[in-house]
């Protein structure tokens, strides 16, 4: 375990800024990972991201197990060789995909079956099987197989609880690599009760650090910051912490007061593709008439390639155009916002600051997309 | 005038090495410009292309006058600011895309009207408008308006011809900024009379570079470059020479054999999105199953980022899973593949090789999709 050591190099309140060490390098906490669901981050090189200094990327178990296959990435060298990025990724079970996208699938006690969405053949994903995969990816921080359950039916939650702490179990007596670091994930619904015996649980067990699993799965947002705190209380302060699946720039801050280390999101790539560019003050829609003949950038503050060189008005047009420069130029940049908020994050944990530029923050910040002063 | 003065530095046979000097930069001759159809080169940033040690793009009048607009482009500062590229911009008529392009067209001696293929409204361009767009988008290079007729038919040829001829010269009137080059257009379809006088007729004016329009639509090859010649022999030695929308290597090869300094075409990033990788020796359709877990880069002499980093493995996911990616690291060798080609093909002229080379590389190059050893 000494590859995934830990170091908290500063704190105010909850919040922290860590080192967590991987194989492939250090990963400064707090951390947002852009998501590269098939082996690569949508309409973004490798080298973009390094431009960004995007330290960690999460790819997914269940799609790289059924297209082009984890054997086949593990022939080629591994995930990271396979992609071209040398530094950390993290690849979650292949479980909440299963739950969320298979069409058919059952769930038991040893495991799931489902039916692929690519070719309707058949397959069974068993805690065992899903490290056995991860293993072939290779990736620095692996999860352990779970399952994550509708939020609020409480006797589902119980049985589904007790499963994914089993099968935590499983997944610890399967791994084989010093160089992986496996993470264990608590889960618990909306149940106070549940979330705190479930954080007990993995608190107890040598995972190197532990993750945050079923919230933003429609629950509201109290209830997500609620089950955090309860959970975050009883993790332990030496490993990180990851709430998997939240990316806007409102959770991350929140979940940073509330003492999370690692975030992972396809949001950032996804609202690029559908034309959105996210900001530190609210999101803007490209695709606006209003900024038909806007020569200002997205942001006229921000610092990454797309505002440096790039007008709205030729955002539009290259939407418009239906022209993939146009995904690629707003993934740029949301990424780099997220990147900047975690970085300035960082800073104002280190610096003493975190605390009055997390409320200044919340406060100026709109949930809703910022309407053009001349609205289509 | 002297902001486009041509200086050769070096001649071998027909073939030369050339510096035209333009507000933008230089461009080292022979060079091979990738097509930016729509204000931006697809899939790839101006950073990759730089990167590339791309000197200089194409773009086309007809689309940018549909969309956004050329006043637009002008109000955003000129296509230079617009697109984020500081190179050299060459810009054609329009005409070459009314022809080929429009479903509704009606051709007399003042001009065409057309229209819209976006949203099915009319439009009329003539010389004069033509000229007037291509001012408002600022290119470095701008072209006469022309009409491309089809090859074989000897009166509309005759016709046509007439009818270049006399646009030209209202295009040479209506032009008013100093800071462009606008280039004649020599004409004649199939018709080594047709194609002398035309290029006589080009060669008597004040054009600071002249192009050679109408090859490559339909005659064989062994028409193209008796046409090519047949030009050639007439144009002056001091002015640049452009052949129009040719791009593979063996036609680059062979037009630089003959005397051409300049190409443009959209099959290296066409062929990018259709899974095609262009080599000095021939094609490969990355899609091919041959290609499932071939660790092997698509050229292992290759230097682009693309060859560097990723393996025909990964890019066949690429592709297979419908990621954009694909098209990006495609298009970034086949331009790459290009342009080394074209530097090539200096630095042999310079040194006394050329001949040499040409030779060799047509002998060796397979025109041919290349076959990978365990074919699908």
């Amino acid at each position: 375990m000494e590859n995934f050591t830990f170091d908290i190099i500063g704190r105010q309140g909850m919040a922290r800024a860590g080192v967590f060490h991987t194989p492939h390098g250090d990963i400064q906490t707090p951390i947002f990972a852009p998501v590269g669901t098939q082996a690569t981050i949508k309409a973004v090189t490798p080298a973009q991201l390094y431009e960004l200094d995007a330290n960690l990327v999460l790819s997914n178990t269940y799609h790289l197990y059924l297209r082009p296959g984890d054997e086949l990435v593990a022939a080629m060298g591994g995930l990271h060789r396979f992609m071209g990025w040398d530094r950390p990724i993290l690849t979650d079970s292949g479980g909440f995909q299963v739950f969320s996208l298979a069409a058919i699938r059952k769930v038991d006690d040893d495991g799931v079956t489902f039916k692929s969405q690519i070719d309707g053949s058949m397959h069974r994903f068993t805690p065992e099987k899903s490290i056995a995969i991860q293993e072939n990816l290779g990736a620095d921080i692996i999860m352990a197989f779970d399952e994550c359950a509708s939020p609020y039916d409480r006797a589902y939650n119980e049985r589904s609880m007790a499963r994914t702490h089993a099968w935590a179990d499983r997944c610890l007596q399967a791994k084989t690599r010093a160089d992986q670091a496996l993470f264990g994930i608590v889960q618990g619904g909306v149940f106070s009760d549940l979330r705190r015996e479930s954080a007990q649980w993995m608190a107890g067990k040598d995972f190197p650090g532990i993750a945050i699993g079923g919230l933003s799965v429609g629950e509201t947002k109290s209830e997500t910051w609620a089950m955090l705190e309860v959970v975050i209380a009883i993790l332990p302060e030496n490993k990180p912490r990851y709430l998997m699946g939240v990316g806007s720039p409102e959770d991350l801050v929140n979940g940073v007061l509330r003492g999370v280390d690692i975030f992972d999101c396809v949001l950032p790539t996804r609202l690029a593709r559908h034309h959105a560019a996210m900001t530190l003050t609210g999101r803007l829609n490209l695709s606006n008439a209003a900024y038909t003949q806007d020569p200002a950038p997205i942001d006229p503050e921000c610092t990454c390639y797309t505002c440096l060189h790039f007008s709205r008005a030729y955002l539009r047009h290259l939407i418009l155009a239906r022209e993939m420069l146009a995904a690629t130029l707003l993934s740029i940049h949301n990424i780099h916002t997220l990147l900047q908020l975690v970085r300035l994050m960082r800073s104002t944990i280190i610096s003493g600051n975190f605390d009055a530029f997390a409320h200044e923050f919340l406060a100026a910040y709109q949930g809703n997309e910022l309407v053009p002063e001349h609205e289509d």
